[in-house]
């Protein structure tokens, strides 16, 4: 019997967690084309930037701007990363085309203080503090869902690994404050800004949630990949859930991104998004999403950063699944990077290229290639 | 419970699979140097390189210069890829440094014609053709156990997917051939030179062998990454096997690699043995491997090869998990890959870097950060 995924929901974060790291000289219109490309890849929901301060994050200085000029598709949700009430209210003008997602509140706690000083310029007790203020605006607005938060989950570059138990203890917590205020909680976040995860942590960390509240089903990871953990944590992830449950994931076309907080900046990276598509259709999971689009993004983004981005279908191209995409059985030797990325651009990258067998390749496999 | 993980055989494969892709010209002192390094990294099994036509790979014709020229670990293992009799005689003079391991014979085929005709100039008919003489020279050398084979696995660039019944089709003959010749098979290897691999995929297959033959116990993976997959599908052969069995895997420091004839060259890549190790290690596996020694490596070979290598834990360090290696909570901004090297080269690495923060970072959880 073939394995019965989870529903998967992604949200690509290549304008905030990617450009948040990148330099603040990148001009209106590269985040604009940029932005624009994203749009129509078939990507359902696309992170735009951050309303933050221009001293800590001069990279979403201009985020105002980006979203005025940008071209909204409309069957995208575009949604920003708000982090006050300043932020609400400077998001505000531009919805639509933004969408700001307040049905589901959450509480969150890091389990490193000394990230969150570090990051958001408050403790691990303030983060605390914040809770009953967030529970009672939710009631106020008469939500009905509620989600539980632990960042910094896996582990810090500041203080090391976190365990089993301190995870459940927060999110325990938490589930307590909304259960007290007669809010169900239907999901559970894990936030991992420092790249601690590991495919069988993550794997172990969601059948405990399953075991502890059999009526949270939607499951929502964001992960970076600074030891190559994300992609095998997200497939461990969708392995140990089920089709009754909801995996909400995200990553960056090329895999970019990061904080300048965490103390490993550009290396954090994130899953590409490029590289996770088209894994999933491999599996036969219907996305919508074309991954040849994705790559022209991850090129342009490369364009636009001007250097190499970390995922691999960009690179190497998609598997060529289908007759018109097999590649030539008499094309001459590939070795280089740039030969390689005829898959996109033809023959000509690989014009020159050592050829050599005595007798062109002919292949009952390939009739087209048979004297 | 903590899932029971398989025995872990790992076989380096940077001499071998990534020198054969790059530059020809790179010295014979850089490669001594290169082979030496991996030596002392506790690496247990490394591939020197292939006793191969310098026509088709003159990466390796001095293969033999590099092995006069090393310095053995006496504590690893030592193995060249041998193609024919030619090979055998060339590697013969060898040993020891080198192990000529023969056995455990196999038989294997490709699922692909057109790519064992561009790589080995011969056609799938004429594998299957070798394999009496294989099996005979096996009874005269009164071998006791044999492994089958199956390469271009999961597909091909030059003729698209195969199935799971096409594999234990090939798998099947080979194990009939063995069986009739009285040699029980222990083991079972599967080859993917154009990374088709993908996780489901790997482990629905190892699932199939043992269920056909519960009496393998040894399954041997070289996975190629070509699509990012090759880090996800080794972590769910993991999850596949149990402790009875014991999983061998190939990669590369870098995880560069690749063959000129797949189509994909130097985007082609294998697993990053550093982030594998990584990996490991967090699993609570105990390896022997200094993850640091193959840091070092990675930044030797980038050196070498000119260009940045693809792992994670090189450019980001390895999740720094005792105080020691902690950052400093004080650090400025990290951003750039250089200034994320500081896990190596210390604090001069992000010397001037943005400190945003009116006071300094003080929490209890580090009680060197308190005022």
């Amino acid at each position: 019997m073939p394995h019965q995924w989870p529903t998967i929901e992604y949200r690509d974060e290549t304008m905030r967690e990617g450009m948040q790291i990148e330099s603040a000289d990148i001009s209106l219109d590269d985040k604009v084309r940029l932005l624009d490309a994203l749009g129509e890849t078939g990507l359902p929901r696309i992170v735009v930037g951050s309303f933050v301060s221009p001293r800590y994050t001069p990279q979403m200085a201009r985020i105002e701007e980006v979203l005025e000029s940008f071209t909204p598709n409309p069957n995208v949700t575009y949604t920003a990363l708000l982090v006050n009430r300043r932020s609400y209210e400077r998001a505000q003008r531009f919805v639509p085309p933004l969408t700001i997602e307040d049905d589901r509140p959450f509480l969150n706690a890091h389990l490193c203080d000394v990230f969150t000083r570090r990051n958001f310029n408050r403790s691990q007790e303030e983060e605390f503090a914040s809770w009953p203020g967030i529970v009672e605006s939710a009631q106020q607005r008469n939500v009905t869902e509620a989600e539980i938060r632990v960042a910094a989950a896996w582990g810090s570059n500041f203080v090391g690994e976190f365990s089993l138990d301190q995870r459940m203890d927060i999110l325990e917590r938490a589930h307590t404050v909304w259960h007290e205020a007669g809010i169900p909680v239907t999901s559970v976040g894990f936030l991992d800004p420092m790249a601690w995860c590991l495919p069988h942590h993550v794997e172990e960390q969601l059948l405990a949630v399953k075991e502890r509240w059999p009526h949270i089903r939607r499951f929502y990871l964001h992960l970076h990949n600074a030891r190559g953990m994300s992609l095998p944590s997200a497939y461990a992830a969708m392995r140990a859930l089920t089709p009754n449950d909801t995996l909400v994931l995200d990553g960056t076309v090329g895999g970019i991104g990061g904080c300048p907080y965490c103390g490993t900046g550009r290396a954090t990276g994130m899953m590409a998004t490029e590289d996770f598509f088209h894994m999933l259709e491999g599996m036969g999971i219907e996305t919508g999403v074309d991954v040849a689009k994705l790559i022209d993004c991850a090129w342009l983004l490369e364009e636009i950063i001007g250097r190499p981005t970390f995922g691999a279908v960009s690179k190497a191209g998609p598997r060529p699944t289908s007759p018109e995409t097999w590649f030539d059985p008499n094309m001459p030797f590939v070795e280089t990077l740039d030969q390689a990325r005829h898959f996109k651009l033809g023959p000509d990258s690989y014009d020159g290229g050592i050829y050599p067998w005595r007798e062109p390749i002919s292949s009952p496999q390939r009739p087209d290639s048979m004297r």
